[in-house]
């Protein structure tokens, strides 16, 4: 497709992005031109903005940033044989070989040559992206843009939450991060026992409580959670704990809430090593721990899809803000700002979907 | 317990029951008694009211009837440990012996040595009834006395449905008995992305929906429900069938619904044998097939007991009517007579709970 | 690569190949030319050579046949990654699209666009054949090039067998093909308490036993197999039945040798439908029975390279014959003609590997 | 029955025990009388040896020691059903409830109301010992009795190995002690692709060898084992690391050792709390840990006697020396003293077996 488009990108190695206008990408016979309808601001894109020593290990100026988004197909290479122009998409962000050992383990997610748009390639945060066919997943008219905009975070929450099933189990998730609001809803539509949450920002645990969290407790208070969870338990303890707050007293309360023969999902990046009593945390009692980096292309994405077409889980409540593309400083703002406010927020590159 | 009850019994070699008035029995130290609170009439127990056949050969009058039940604790034994008086309990109706091989093969449910409550030992249809320790479940309060009284089958239809994760599947389940009707329901709580139901009753398909079947289809309307399915699906087929009709067009039908690589359970007995193409049905496309025989003890206990504590399965639409023990007749007309209005039918022996 | 090379094509609409000489094919970007070191014929291909109806529907002539080989590779394209000039190699004949629904179900060896080697395009019975990287498996030189050409259908045997985990159960296998000889292997590498064999060609139950099988029943003789299987297990039955003969009667045989639990594998395509008392085969006893159609990508043959490897599987047994690829007419009358002597027989197209 | 037997006991309040005669036992109606034939030194009998602060807080004298033992049934009671006098047989020692909420979960092993025999009840260094029927498990005559009176601790090497598929996977296992080596014959007769054993006892060393391990490891040796492993995987690590040394830094190293999506089993009981990278160590690798504290009932027996009678699991390598009853004091020097000489020890009651 011939013309320019407005794209936010990193030019200059110093926090902060700018809003510029390119020439509309060029795609080669097995990729796609997808028009953005919605795009959304991920935790990552955040080092870049602020171009701490992790972003600039990790990106190469220039880029366009972004790679959660949903749009519409507008032009298909040749050797494209599943998809056509005018179908609604959204995308994994991951660009992977195939063909490695990890690959073909299943692990494509953590592929030896994996490559992420708005990382390695030019990203969403434009009026336009180019996907390769191999990335793409369709989505359905009834799942709105916005929505389409965050399956990919969702993906993640439901691969932490579903790793082994929650159906009628009691589930407690440490952390309010987007990804725990997101688990909470996913462990609710799944059919929990009850869904605990325990969280340190009010405006979030409220949210956490629209998504479904049957109860909700904040590490600022003076409640004892971990034997709230026992006293709801029998002293028994949770089935399955997710652990998504990343701090190294979390992951301890975490263990300590779990049932013997329980499952923790591990899924917070910790800042520092954590010690732990594995005899009593996970050896004696039978625990099961399950690392999770992110979502399985593409059994994830189809339990993401069923979810959102079952009714039973609405997403909406971890968005805050809608913005047009060019105000991606104020949406930058919100999510670094001492108050918190913002948890997912969505820019718009052509219009409001 | 001292004293005298009203028990519905077998007593003579011929159809239909007789209300009379018995001893309370007496318990052995591992055993307890629980006043009855509520009690269902399940299908084996039309057999057993017929006198046909498989009555005949399968119980020995005299006999109290019943084994779907809840109550509370009026009397321990000695050597009862976890269990005391006033508890509110339910119980499976499975007496295992716990050293054979199959139950140390974990199939405690199909015990070689398998003794049933109103079948090998009096059972529930009375004020008062013995349970051994090894069969007890305890009951929330939350539950009423109706619900825990048909944890049983609701404990088939969750093993049916959970025998593998449901969550974000499409599942269509075959028949509209009580079974179906509760799977439906099981279904639906543990976040399916669609469940559908065919049928052949309307009343009964009207309690499908009522348990959150999203589709219901008539077998006696023209609608061409396989297709409907796959239509549904992009032509791909059903994640999840569960063939509860027990007739052999229905098994035919539930594989032609099925997807590549799906799940087939198979719960309803057949009259007859079926004939299969199994090189489509089965090995082609990758199917799993799992027969099912009952529930789980407990695994599947501890999952009616989440699903219900979650607030998200209601399974009283299929309870249609409730009756004190001594019109017992009336519910086995109900449920025998041409409109097959009766689905599931509570007696109550000790008063209204 | 310049030149022209000796291949063994079917060239006539008739019954029979021909042996020419072709131009060495060209490879694409992502594609690699593999020299043949040794290649197998399949049961698949007797259909081609027999010219019968399914091989006149299924394959368009001019074509090189043969998908089972291994060799080296000589050439690769521009695009290809993790494969070199000079590396042993074996591949999957399934050329996949990995964008369907079905591939992203996981299921690629059965995907919507499946395309095969010696089937859709040019195979192996030839001195070279082009592989697309992503088809491609690494070989150890451990791996003997006649045990990397049957890595295919050893792959199907490994699927069949380790579907379920096979460690100290009691495994029966139905048949006497290639592949129930190297089900049997598999079974016995993989630490089965006991493999027995039921199979009707002298000369293939010999070569069970030379594959570990602990057991071997002739069909033809009058022993009654099936008891012999509960006597050896306290009338309790088989943990693990596979059904490889594809004969109706081998069919009720395998359900009535499992035990209560346990686990049938269907793989062996029947001529016309199975009928089946589910009833007992499959509810009452809570059998779960698993369709296998092949092995999958990459997952099984990640499977079979660590079987090999591990020096506890030795399938040479199976492979009786082996000749140059000029002589091919003499291997398929080895496989058609009635005493039944070949079982897997190697060509080897570029001198004694 | 009547008469005296001699039982090693622990009488007094200080380190040793005493050979005493007492009164043969008398069994309840759901008990068995089991003549000891072979019975095993376990490394909590150290404990009680030894007399340390563990074994005071554990036991209350005077009690006959010992729980690992082989035997044959003198004497049934009443209510016994599936065992008879003159059955052979070894038992679970863990005396389990079977009505608590953790022994519903399936959890049996870990009871909340748990009794060990030789712990709470007395134990099998004696000439009888009464077993109640429940946790009986019968032997069959092909499995010596020396063996048999370990299926205890090789159920716990199963446990730890097969908790997840080992066949054609390449397994590392940390640690030399019994456990340990159990645990490398185990892998070897599933169909480990490799079994990798790192120890520090070179006697212990060449028993692993024996047991099936194909490479062994000191740790007082220069060699750097990690990498070992990584350059036997083309960098990507092993698939199963099963952790046995019970030390902090053989934790970091199972970590090290394991690959992306693989598992590790922690067995080993640690001094100290464990400090871990959990980011690299699970999460972002995708890692799955599985504690094991014991066997299941009766899973895990089903297992090992399916191995044993497979034969290709002979744990008699591990079995290095075998006393009469009388002269249990030699056995507990040989597994206290710095040689570590003696790995499992067996005391014969009633003469050799």
């Amino acid at each position: 497709m011939k013309g320019t488009m407005k794209a936010v990108r990193k030019i200059r190695s110093e926090p902060g992005f700018d809003l510029v206008e390119v020439g509309i990408p060029q795609i080669r016979p097995d990729e796609t031109l997808v028009k953005v309808m919605s795009t959304a601001i991920c935790g990552s894109d955040i080092h870049f903005y602020n171009w701490d020593e992790y972003a600039q290990k990790r990106i190469k100026p220039p880029l366009t940033l972004g790679h959660e988004f949903s749009g519409e197909i507008v032009e298909v290479g040749a050797e494209v044989r599943e998809f056509k122009v005018g179908d609604y998409v959204t995308a994994d962000s991951h660009i992977v070989c195939g063909v490695c050992e990890v690959c073909k383990m299943g692990l494509q997610h953590i592929c030896q040559n994996l490559k992420i748009f708005g990382n390695d390639a030019d990203g969403s945060f434009a009026q336009y992206v180019v996907v390769p066919e191999t990335s793409l997943w369709p989505l359905s008219r009834s799942v709105h843009p916005d929505i389409g905009g965050i399956m990919e975070p969702l993906g993640g929450a439901v691969q932490a939450t579903l790793i082994e099933p929650v159906t009628a189990k009691y589930v407690v998730i440490y952390g309010d991060g987007p990804m725990a609001l997101l688990a909470a809803g996913v462990a609710r539509a799944s059919g929990a026992r009850k869904v605990s949450l325990i969280g340190m920002v009010p405006s979030r645990l409220e949210v956490a409580k629209r998504m479904g969290a049957d109860a909700v407790y904040n590490i600022q208070d003076s409640v004892d959670y971990v034997q709230a969870i026992k006293d709801e338990t029998r002293g028994v303890g949770a089935d399955v704990v997710i652990e998504m707050a990343g701090a190294p007293a979390s992951v301890k309360n975490a263990f300590d809430s779990v049932r013997k023969g329980g499952r923790v999902t591990l899924f917070g990046i910790t800042p520092k090593p954590v010690e732990l009593d594995i005899n009593f945390a996970i050896i004696l009692r039978q625990v099961t721990v399950r690392g999770v980096a992110g979502r399985h292309m593409w059994d994830t994405w189809r339990l993401v899809d069923g979810l959102l077409a079952s009714g039973q889980l609405d997403p909406s409540p971890v968005i805050t803000h809608r913005l047009p593309l060019d105000r991606f400083d104020e949406g930058f703002k919100l999510l670094t700002t001492g108050s918190r406010e913002g948890i997912k927020i969505m820019l718009h590159p052509n219009g409001t979907p």
